[in-house]
């Protein structure tokens, strides 16, 4: 089988042509989970206040609740006497610490600070206008207010913000579950301590897309390793069709053992195959029914790129998760580095403080290159590298 | 009870007294995980390399493992013939795919596309030298080789570096405990649906606190609701402090019913009370023997910005984390900010594109204000807030 890569596509345009595929119709399903599990999450309906937050008029300093009208004209060298009540009827002042209900007939809080308390009675040094560290009901949220749109990533912060709405449970997209598949006859799993045997290595390639999957906020359904036979993928890829996505590793390229592409090719539509990316050229993008298929290279670097610039915002177009900035730390290359015209390239950079060393391992096979790296500086496909000194984003590798 | 804040600490002089006082060589506990475990936690130890990745010398390319010397000469124009055999033996080639196992006889691969088979014969169309095409013994890693110093912060690449010595379980820093104790009069537990009566306001910051202890590498313990009882709030810290580390929520004010700081003092050391930072200024930090004790105050937004200034990077300290960068985007101010001299002052704003429109609400109170923020303009204590239009980093609320 095999197809030929004729022509590379553009990074962006293969994007766009992959992430247009994905039906956005096809709404992930939506469960609900408890409040304490919410951060990262993406809520799957809008949050609407139920009640007022604080839901009674609060004190907002330590001091006394008054009668605003009877401060009128009180200060250091003219206080006011007022007696002591539980209700803050005319004539006297309540207790009040920070947070507590303020009584009905008060409409204001004077400052412990500006007040003595003598006997029965409590001296007033200052005239404080209506509302005067009162917190208001519903100051913080109204009932009826809109708080969180659907789609809003959770953080912990605001749990809070629905924990005091009451709520204990919310609703939720379910993670979006992408299948991994790794692929090669010379792949072998991890389960033995020896080392494999001439010509054979251990599966790592899925592994390490099955955890950015969970970073990323999908479920990672790990699946066994399928030789090189059209048939076994074929099977392989259509036991996995109820899965939100199917990331495939190995098997891109144009040999005569590289059979991924041409299965997916005739199961639903390759879009696209070769891409300007270095490395990570022959990665391929597809779609079967409403299922996006990540091929991505069998060279550690390169599926890790195409993980990177396809899989993650396919991930997210799927799961409704919206778009996280990533990390970047400006700084200065402290070497040259070299790139191929045509192709975004992600070169691999140790940084140190703000200066950036290119890694001159350049071998996409070399994982251990990643290992080095904190991040990747990358490279426009009509720029020819940077200059030692030139300053440059350096997307963090997390 | 109650302490006095005489003077305000500088934030930057907050942090270093705290830090300090948290003695690095209480070293954390160390367990063994399993690989697909490993994201997100801190290696306990070296590794070193205890095999060559890859363990044989495996074809970069599709084509015909050589022995170089029967290739010189070799052109389009003027070809070498030579057999087919199993071992690459003087003047037969063998047929490998990206990845196999060269024979032994063999010191080159020609790519397949400069290759015909003729009947028993291959054609080799072009003169390869030693190694062309060859990835060696130990190109990725070589035995010995240290690969990761004790300490990485562990990601997905990482996993499958590890995978591919053959690691199955690796030692990494336990996460630390954090216990979190809410404390108030008027806190009241979110078991309930019901509005709590007037003056009683649900448990939020200690969810809030313990949420965020989580994602920043830690294990919360979240604690029961204590009473503003110096007896209860010496209790309830007596009894956390086998923790990593101890928040507690609210009561840190100069209040009669603000007892936490000076029950802290009683059990070890306040270092702080009082910080130039707003909203946050009632923060205390103190050490109860080798446990550094956050005290953060129970207006929410203000409680929020003392665990992301004095929570986050005791925790990282206490876990043996590495300091993990903020995310930051770069915006305009699209409406003007002020902020109090002598203050760090972290005001909320909400992001359209590259603009950063302030949040009006400036009661740290008000958590809603958080709900409705993407991130914090951090505003120095020398400079007296932000004009529109101004350029500022946001530091996104994650």
């Amino acid at each position: 089988m095999g197809t030929i890569i004729k022509e590379l596509t553009k990074v962006e345009d293969a994007k766009r042509l992959f992430l247009n595929a994905i039906d956005p119709n096809t709404a992930i399903a939506i469960e609900m989970i408890a409040l304490i599990d919410c951060p990262g999450r993406v809520l799957a309906s809008s949050i609407t206040s139920t009640r007022d937050v604080p839901h009674y008029r609060r004190a907002a300093m330590d001091g006394y609740a008054v009668q605003s009208s009877d401060t009128i004209g009180a200060s250091v060298t003219n206080p006011v006497m007022l007696g002591v009540s539980e209700d803050a009827e005319q004539g006297t002042c309540t207790r009040v610490h920070t947070g507590s209900n303020i009584p009905d007939n008060a409409d204001a809080v004077v400052m412990i600070e500006d007040t003595t308390q003598i006997g029965d009675m409590v001296e007033i040094r200052t005239q404080v206008h209506p509302n005067k560290h009162v917190g208001c009901v519903g100051e913080d949220m109204q009932e009826g207010e809109l708080i969180f749109e659907s789609g809003h990533l959770l953080r912990p912060c605001d749990a809070a913000v629905m924990a005091s709405l009451g709520l204990s449970e919310i609703n939720v997209y379910k993670k979006p579950v992408v299948a991994v598949i790794p692929t090669g006859d010379e792949v072998v799993p991890r389960t033995t301590t020896q080392i494999p045997p001439p010509g054979k290595v251990l599966e790592t390639n899925g592994l390490m897309a099955g955890l950015y999957v969970e970073k990323w906020g999908g479920k990672a359904r790990y699946c066994d390793i399928v030789p090189d036979m059209p048939e076994l993928i074929e099977n392989a890829i259509r036991s996995n069709l109820d899965a939100d996505m199917i990331i495939l590793c190995g098997g891109t390229s144009v040999g005569e053992r590289d059979h991924v592409p041409a299965v997916v090719d005739s199961l639903g539509e390759i879009l696209v195959h070769g891409v300007g990316l270095s490395p990570g050229k022959p990665t391929a993008l597809g779609i079967i029914g409403n299922v996006p298929v990540v091929c991505m290279p069998g060279y550690p670097v390169a599926g890790l790129v195409a993980l990177f610039a396809f899989a993650r915002p396919a991930l997210r177009k799927v799961g409704n998760i919206p778009d996280i900035p990533d990390t970047i730390i400006r700084a200065r290359m402290g070497g040259k580095i070299n790139s191929k015209e045509g192709y975004l390239t992600y070169a691999r950079v140790v940084l140190d403080g703000d200066i950036a060393h290119p890694l001159m391992t350049s071998g996409s096979g070399v994982l251990s290159s990643v290992a080095k790296a904190n991040g990747f500086v990358i490279i426009p496909e009509n720029v020819e590298g940077y200059e030692e000194g030139q300053g440059v984003d350096v997307v963090l590798i997390e």
